[in-house]
């Protein structure tokens, strides 16, 4: 496979680079002129570890790849512009795959209206993707940190939590499905391979005024720990009032685990919690209904201290997993 | 090795931000204020593909992996800006491993002015490093791209060929460091490990009126090769006029090679190969010697058609390996 033929077929597929790119792929770099802030971050994901290329389409690894990266300005409330993606390519991954892969990922860069403005392939013993992704805003004050939360914030969450941590499960141990109807099983392997970054609802949160946001990648207890001490706050969680996924309880009753404690250590929903004033709380569920996204569930508030209570409905804490290994 | 934590010891290390930065390393994002233009570019390199690691210290591998990202920079005329690091660690390299990459790039970071904003760190089957910089203009017309080069354009060069290239003989075959004293081996296998990014030549040469430039990461054979397509005409190049590194000769001859071909189709030399109008050459000149950088040298023209000539001194052409393997 020859590197330059693959980047100019790879390029060939590219969708129309945005308003704001003024050279795109093909040169030593890209140019864009940005408004007045931009929100820049990295996630890499690698077979083997944070998927199986044997149980996705390629399609769905390009999507996830682009999909995880975009959460992250989902969290910061900016508006997708570009990205830049590294793909390491091992030998028995031809053309056409890396064709598919992305497939995968312009089709959410349409959807999102992000740019696919770079990057680099090279040769790597696991199919590696690593993407840089370059969110916008009018100026950095509209941009929403983890830090900013305040004792009498409430606590809030996009959609439902479980899905991709269930759908995990079911992908690891496919007799698990006969737990739930097949459409359910479906719907949870798709929210574990084909994540939605909640873009439109991060900008409703971030209009409406939110304190401190972050995106579950690594499990509501893990984020929800790394808000609480950006902002130097405790915050406190009611476990009964989160929103689980359909067939989430099904499933983990049948894997033999808890299902609280399934969705709040299971990562990957790349749902958003933030925190806001209470005054605002209308604001938001107003800004995310009409952003057509998921709802909007208040699942607690935030006190002065530091670190993360989820209480259980019969009293006694949740200790979610809060994992620390490198993967 | 636990992330966050591995994480925390990695941003204590980090220089202190620039001014562009409001938001660094350990949010969602990294927010910035860029200038009124970007450049953003991508490059990784993988243990075993790039590199050997067991033939380089940590330190030069994190300067190399953004070393090579900041010469594309160089390429466009930009400034520094920030850098943002994806490291895929495998098992067998321990944290002390992973901080001297890091002090590597650190140490670069600092000396261009570069801020280390982001990243991310995942497991991986081989050391990987893929880095992302962003470049800032005040405006999107001082950035200087691959296309633009016009027929009766000199044609320019800084610093030396062949280094790369012949360093990397010399590692790859030790007993060819008889051919040249041990300071000039030294030297050569530095410029293969630890490449210097012409950032303050390729600002100088954008400014002097540069109308088209690359970096040459593939050899000066395949990257006129690009400059050349992307702007649409022939360039001519005179072998004999080409600027070797010192001892490139010798070990070149040792191995059996030609030594023009060595230098014109080994890579990783990261010099800037430029297009200018022949009255801005004084220009470019004062401008390379003004950023005490490597000195530019004159090396041939471009003329009305397509392609890359590089003509030897006996007459005929040489025909630098152009090649087109992904790795």
């Amino acid at each position: 496979m020859g590197e330059f033929e693959l980047l100019a077929k790879l390029r060939e597929r590219l969708p129309a680079p945005g308003p704001r790119v003024r050279l795109g792929s093909g040169d030593d770099a890209a140019v864009t002129v940005p408004g007045g802030a931009t929100a820049t971050s990295v996630d890499a994901i690698v077979d083997g570890v944070h998927f199986q290329r044997e149980q996705s389409d390629p399609e769905a690894i390009g999507h996830k790849a682009l999909a995880t990266a975009l959460s992250d300005l989902a969290a910061m409330g900016a508006e997708p512009g570009e990205a830049y993606v590294y793909l390491g390519v091992p030998a028995e991954v031809d053309e056409d795959e890396c064709l598919r892969l992305l497939d995968g990922m312009a089709a959410l860069a349409r959807a999102t209206g992000t740019t696919l403005a770079g990057g680099d392939v090279t040769r790597a013993p696991a199919l590696t993707l690593a993407v840089t992704v370059v969110g916008h805003a009018e100026a950095p004050e509209q941009l929403v940190a983890r830090a900013g939360a305040a004792p009498g914030d409430v606590l809030v969450l996009t959609g439902e939590l479980g899905g991709a941590a269930a759908g995990l499960l079911l992908l690891k141990r496919p007799e698990l499905a006969a737990a739930v109807p097949a459409e359910t099983a479906a719907r949870l392997r798709r929210r574990q391979q084909r994540p939605q970054p909640r873009l439109r609802a991060g900008r409703g949160l971030a209009a409406a005024g939110a304190s401190a946001m972050i995106d579950l990648s690594d499990g509501l207890g893990a984020d929800a720990g790394h808000l609480a001490a950006a902002s130097g706050v405790a915050l406190r969680i009611d476990a009964a009032g989160l929103p689980l996924a359909k067939g989430v309880a099904e499933v983990a009753l049948a894997a033999g685990q808890d299902p609280l404690e399934l969705a709040a250590s299971g990562g990957e929903d790349y749902e958003l919690f933030a925190a806001l004033p209470p005054a605002r709380l209308g604001d938001a569920s107003s800004a995310i209904g009409e952003a057509e996204e998921a709802v909007l569930t208040p699942v607690g508030e935030v006190a002065a201290g530091s670190g993360v209570e989820i209480r259980l409905p019969g009293g006694g804490d949740l200790k979610p997993d809060g994992f620390d290994q490198l993967r």
